[in-house]
């Protein structure tokens, strides 16, 4: 038997729908790329979404066809969002700091009929049109004035143009809620980028979820600034988010330095921000050298790689700023934990919360989340045992577009690709990265929790660990050491200084010291890299 | 084109094993019927809630039927909701503060094979019996031991043995999210009751915008007693809203008094309770008169009916406590409103504040919301305009259950029977029902505000204001008057009073006075009863 409620589909439309209605006159303000701050309301963003709608018509973009976006976090993003999958097309963010022939790849991949594009990234597009036939129209992000020069890109339209040239009257479809939504593409280490599409429906629930007290707290008492991009997992849902919650919504542009974002604190009263660890680390370092504290910045949410507890600290004691320390991926669009405290937890000692603040929080209602052996038996939530991250729900992925890479899932649930304990309290702690684990003798070593301890040592500048074989253990770990300049300390040394503070079997079986090591575009280890160099390395202990 | 996300369902019984997985130790804490209170966790809830489900299989009691319920808010009510729901079978929650006949027809509509109930019921039950031959088994929640004695009840469980006789070795099975998971008649004031079948769809997303800031706001730091029961809409979707979030839940049982709630309010370090206002004025004149100050409470919900402003007040100046003004109503699951500020008004006066408090609040994202005047055409935001509510979204009902009363929607919106004004930023204002307002020349006259008015007057003790035929206008208002003993106003001071108060098209056409008005058994004015009344009564001005 079916209940019998209302038979209404959960859609993007819905949302700006919403925030006008109920928020209309709410403010979304943006730096430009072309220079000076931009400022509208919600009223106003859903007056140009259906213009967008309308020229999106016009231009014959058709349900299910892929708008790509090579843009900031910008007024106009966000129309795009909205425009692009209110009619039933899917919005592809792409981000342009990659290689031009990744995004090459990835415009052809996705079949982009359009593409929009900040002027900022004009040389770029006239490198990527002769790679890019079938794109029809590029449209510049501005208005006829800012147009780019000269005639390397065809088919050249500006945006403010275009919507200018279209009525607001336009009434949003109604569809499946799983119709896709939006695509965006995930730049694994190895092979092609692959495309996680989005629907509505996971949009939507993600949405709420984020908004939660326990998720990042949204209100129509705050103002929102997105540091993460637009093109990165749509900027972890927030251009949705403050949609439902009715937030005002601050956009930085192209200008993501400490300077910038603390005038935008200041004049917009900003009350949570969102971005990766490395921009908090240099916003630390600012409001330091200048002696600044932003007077209404309640929270810092911090993912995309762990957050330094020192970090944590610093703005909590420093700026009475909350650091929430959340975690997730493309695949999960993207949040799956955040981290907060219980009841209980409250009244514990500062050095106690400090413990429970590193680790990457509790998992959403919404996300699934265990973590497995080897062999795919559930580990216990004792805050010791780790193992592969195993997620599954609705905004959880099913399959990569166009079916690449195959099945993703494993018994239905998606491999994150990480390794982690999780707690009686349900707080999950990322230990490693599957593929860097190190499996030796059946048992599953941390490649990361060694290297922690390594470059405690203090002639040590960064270091390395991988798992290499061995013919009794399968595989042992080998520590790579790049010294502090004019330090000395031995491979002797180096062992002595780790043995009293590890397992005696996690001790690397060697210590090789080198000059550089390989990292990724944004900062990682290249571990692959690493493997594959040292796969012949025979430890002295084969 | 569709994403590519993960189809799964959203289903109630995922609710209770997140709690279970991620919130295992958080409480459950119930004053029972029986006497003392009983204390126990999310696992154990969950573990018993399966038990439930394997005994109700072994009662064969099958996919969408009907399991009555009629009890106060237990532990045990707690695992009905989802040990019925989970299984695919119907939690259909009876108000036992019916009359006996009323029940019965609803019991026999509903066709429940199975009510389970409190001991304080027992009599009631006795009565039932024989009106209601379609109920297999009645099920005491009790041990043994409490079971009633005698043999008016046939075919008797004790709840503690049906359970404990079973297994918790259980999967909750995965079905259509639209499946029917329980069920709620409405008590209006013409007709027979009328059920809303709720759906798991419509129940999750419920939850999730329950726990909203801008909602309840509800989080893993909370403690959370309903005082409004759970035979009433679900306690307002708390039971399932807590299991989200991780909330400690703490359930009062059948005593409901002033001194009962602060007993549990501090033994359980309550953070936010939820009822209607007759509730929260005994609680304000009960910590008055003790000299009591709860120490951990911040959020009093309040909603069923509109919250006086000097309690709003109260409660703030003098307890620290935030009254939230709520609206809904079992057709809309129940929320439709809730009553938090904007960022722009955090900066005003308490005064400015207050006339914002005394709202009902903004929608929530999920609910569509319009006023519409007699025509069906919407009518402005704008504070002053007043019209028929209309809503719409996934938790709005769309039919009755059995199709009782036929298409209760107009235009695919449901009318909620209320009139309210809408302003600018959102918040909605009731200002009267639909069926009371008064329609004079084309125009409404709300009979709620020349109420407010005339009770204004030092003499008066109660007031009524219904429409009353008229030739020229259609209707005009009249104007019943209580006196209060040994007061005296006459008709030309009532007019005399009011008349620089309102509109004069407003002013009442005639005023009568006399020694009773006729209510509802929850108190309101019954207006049916007195256009009855009144329905020949002859104007002055006809």
């Amino acid at each position: 038997m079916l209940g019998q409620m209302m038979n209404m589909p959960l859609l993007i439309s819905s949302l700006i729908r919403h925030a006008d209605e109920f928020h209309g006159d709410t403010e979304i303000v943006s730096r430009l790329p072309e220079g000076g701050i931009h400022r509208y309301t919600y009223s106003d963003a859903h007056r140009r979404s259906r213009q967008l709608a309308n020229a999106l018509g016009a231009l014959d973009v058709r349900n299910g066809e892929r708008v790509g976006t090579l843009a900031w976090n910008t007024h106009r993003h966000f129309e795009i969002y909205y425009g692009v999958s209110g009619i039933g097309a899917v919005c592809h963010t792409i981000n342009p700091r990659l290689f031009p022939e990744q995004i090459a790849y990835i415009i052809n991949h996705a079949e982009d009929s359009h593409v929009c594009f900040d002027i900022t990234f004009a040389a770029l597009v006239e490198e990527l049109v002769p790679h890019c036939p079938g794109v029809k129209r590029w449209i510049a992000l501005c208005g006829r004035e800012h147009l780019p020069k000269g005639d390397k890109i065809p088919n050249l339209l500006a945006y403010e143009d275009l919507i200018n040239s279209h009525s607001d009257a336009y009434e949003w479809p109604e569809f499946d809620e799983n119709t896709a939504s939006s695509l965006c593409y995930t730049s694994g280490t190895t092979g092609n980028p692959k495309g996680v599409l989005f629907s509505h429906r996971s949009t939507v629930l993600h949405a709420y979820a984020a908004a939660l007290p326990d998720g990042l707290n949204l209100s129509a008492r705050d103002s929102v600034l997105p540091v993460v991009p637009m093109f990165h997992v749509n900027a972890w849902g927030l251009p949705y988010s403050v949609a439902l919650t009715g937030a005002k919504f601050v956009l930085p542009g192209a200008q993501l330095d400490g300077n910038s974002l603390c005038e935008l604190f200041e004049s917009e009263r900003v009350t949570l921000s969102a971005g990766v660890p490395t921009i908090w680390l240099s916003l630390l370092q600012h409001l330091q050298a200048k002696g600044l504290k932003p007077s209404t910045v309640k929270t810092l949410v911090i993912g995309g790689s762990a957050a330094p507890p020192a970090l944590i600290r610093s703005f909590d004691e420093q700026f009475g700023i909350t650091v929430v320390h959340a975690w997730g991926m493309t695949e999960m669009s993207p949040l799956g934990t955040a981290n907060t405290f219980k009841q209980k937890h409250l009244a514990l000692s500062a050095a106690e919360k400090d413990k429970i603040r590193v680790k990457q929080g509790r998992p959403l209602y919404g996300v699934q989340l265990k973590i497995v052996d080897g062999e795919g038996k559930e580990l216990p939530h004792d805050g010791k045992a780790f193992g592969d991250v195993l997620v599954r729900g609705p905004w959880i992925v099913a399959s990569y577009y166009k079916g690449e890479g195959g099945n993703p899932l494993r018994d239905g649930w998606f491999p994150t690709g990480d390794v982690a304990t999780l707690d009686a309290d349900g707080y999950m702690q990322i230990t490693d990265r599957s593929k860097d684990v190190i499996k030796s003798g059946g048992e599953w070593i941390s490649s990361i929790d060694i290297e922690n301890l390594a470059v405690a040592h203090p002639s040590v500048a960064e270091a390395a660990v991988i798992g290499v074989a061995h013919p009794k253990w399968d595989e042992r770990p080998l520590l790579l050491v790049i010294r502090k300049p004019g330090m000395e300390v031995t491979r002797e040394q180096m062992l002595e200084f780790m043995r009293d503070k590890i397992a005696k079997w996690w001790l690397p079986d060697d210590v090789v010291f080198v000059d550089s090591l390989p990292h990724t575009a944004t900062g990682k280890l290249l571990k692959t890299k690493l493997r594959e160099q040292f796969h012949d390395y025979r430890l002295p202990t084969a």
